[in-house]
């Protein structure tokens, strides 16, 4: 699902931005392999029993318990709402618990930030099901096996990626940006000379290097190192310079980005035709989120006609 | 508008309640006149772009701005909610925005305590037309000219009538039924005495009769006295018992009701019949929403297909 409805709801004065990025969402979902034919592409947007779910179970929530949200608490000061917090904004954790009920989906694939959206999914199923009789599925959380993996942080360090902050690398950057961004990466502010220990955790050349470094990489570009082991005692020890680290975690990215930024340039040459892939995309998954509807308004007997 | 939608979101556990309610509102609105070949009437759950609007509205007010409604607070403190307030009760008078702004109204009649729904109205529609371009209307509240019409009190002399907390008299009851009620409204508590000095401020005896007794009216049912004034005036002086004057209400009440129950009793015959009136509403309510909701997408540029 590209979430643009959600985009909205700090994006309320740069409709723009929301509609442009759509299609730069499809090309990401393309790139990095998602097969049109195997999984439904959708825009939120267009899928109006989304709505309609979020508004009944906006029902089965209280307001304090939205408040307790840690994430929205945190993005609430990200985005420093302050006292100004947008109702949608607020509500979005609804809003989520539509989004993956409507298809009864059982497994949710998440960063761990959004583990909070998940368990208030679950409290909403559970309090539906309880009330009106069993119609919708609990989901679970799928977090990657991998701890760096799991919420991987921005390259200035902050716990969270955030277009707003532009501290994300994107699947759309050229080679050079990405190289770019590796060298100017937020590393250990105490590692001023090389020879200086340097500390490995909190330090988000490290943190990506835990998420994308395999062994065989070592051989490749770093043979000084068999492992990563190895290049973190080196770098906690002193007497090695982050320029260093960085060339190689870019040897990596480069490796592993390379093949999406091809097939994301093939499916930018035609896109009439993604948006023919969402549109179809839509199609499928309005019948889907329909039926869901149906059951819920037969369940809480608002189908008098 | 039926609002059943609404209604579910201080009702979650009693949907049975609510689906019979729909019923019991047609017929009050045919009942008192609404006619259906000049008004549309129709069920708020089955026009779905009504939600659709409600979850952009959403982006347009702030969680502090809802908190400061003064009707929503007395709502919260009359349904016992304390820190548990459904979220769907909290943001029901975006909801309300909605259902005004998908028919482009230009006025809205309602009672005294709507004015901040539609203050809340005016100010989304003033925003989005500010963002998006003019694509809104803004309504004007349209208050009876009677001040005692604005709000009438329970029964009970508590300030807002409530099925909840039973201290209505509905279009429904019998003859027997009203009277019952007016015999046991709540009156001036320390006019003990026929004899005693009776207050006519926030008595609701009184608070009836200014809303619904004319001039008429005393020379059919109380010849002794020739106008509303004159009555007041020996009540608060002394010497007037209660029961004449509930006697003389209840006969004002059971004149005005006695046509409406025969209508609602006629109506209610055919219940069918209502059904398809209703259905036929749906369609053309839907049919202008839909229209309403697509200006509104197309300004905030989510209309990419």
């Amino acid at each position: 699902m590209i979430a643009d409805a959600q985009a909205l709801t700090d994006n309320i004065d740069n409709p723009e931005k929301v509609r442009q990025n759509i299609i730069e969402v499809a090309l990401d979902y393309l790139a990095c392999g998602l097969d049109s034919t195997k999984s439904t592409l959708f825009v939120q947007s267009q899928i109006s029993e989304l709505f309609e779910l979020s508004f009944y179970y906006m029902n089965l929530v209280t307001v304090s318990r939205l408040q307790r949200n840690p994430t929205i608490k945190m993005e609430i000061k990200m985005r420093n709402f302050g006292k100004n917090i947008p109702v949608g904004f607020f509500t979005y954790p609804i809003s989520q618990a539509a989004d993956i009920t409507a298809f009864k989906a059982t497994t949710v694939p998440v960063g761990e930030d959004q583990l909070p959206m998940i368990e208030l999914t679950k409290e909403i199923v559970r309090k539906f099901n309880s009330l009106y009789g069993k119609v919708l599925v609990e989901p679970e959380a799928l977090l990657p096996d991998n701890k760096a993996c799991q919420r991987l942080p921005g390259i200035d360090g902050k716990s969270k990626m955030s277009k707003s902050l532009n501290n994300c690398i994107y699947l759309s950057d050229t080679a050079d940006e990405v190289k770019k961004k590796v060298m100017n990466m937020y590393t250990d502010p105490n590692h001023l000379r090389v020879e200086d220990p340097g500390n490995v955790e909190g330090n988000p050349v490290f943190t990506y290097l835990d998420a994308f470094c395999k062994n065989e990489h070592f051989s490749r570009y770093f043979p000084e190192y068999n492992n990563l082991d190895e290049l973190k005692e080196h770098y906690t020890k002193g007497g090695l310079g982050d320029v260093k680290v960085k060339k190689f975690l870019n040897a990596i990215l480069q490796e592993e980005l390379e093949p999406i930024r091809k097939r994301r340039a093939e499916f930018a040459k035609d896109i009439p035709e993604v948006y023919n892939i969402l549109k179809k995309g839509n199609y499928m998954a309005r019948e889907v989120a329909a039926n869901t509807l149906a059951e819920v308004k037969s369940a809480m007997k608002i189908n008098y006609f």
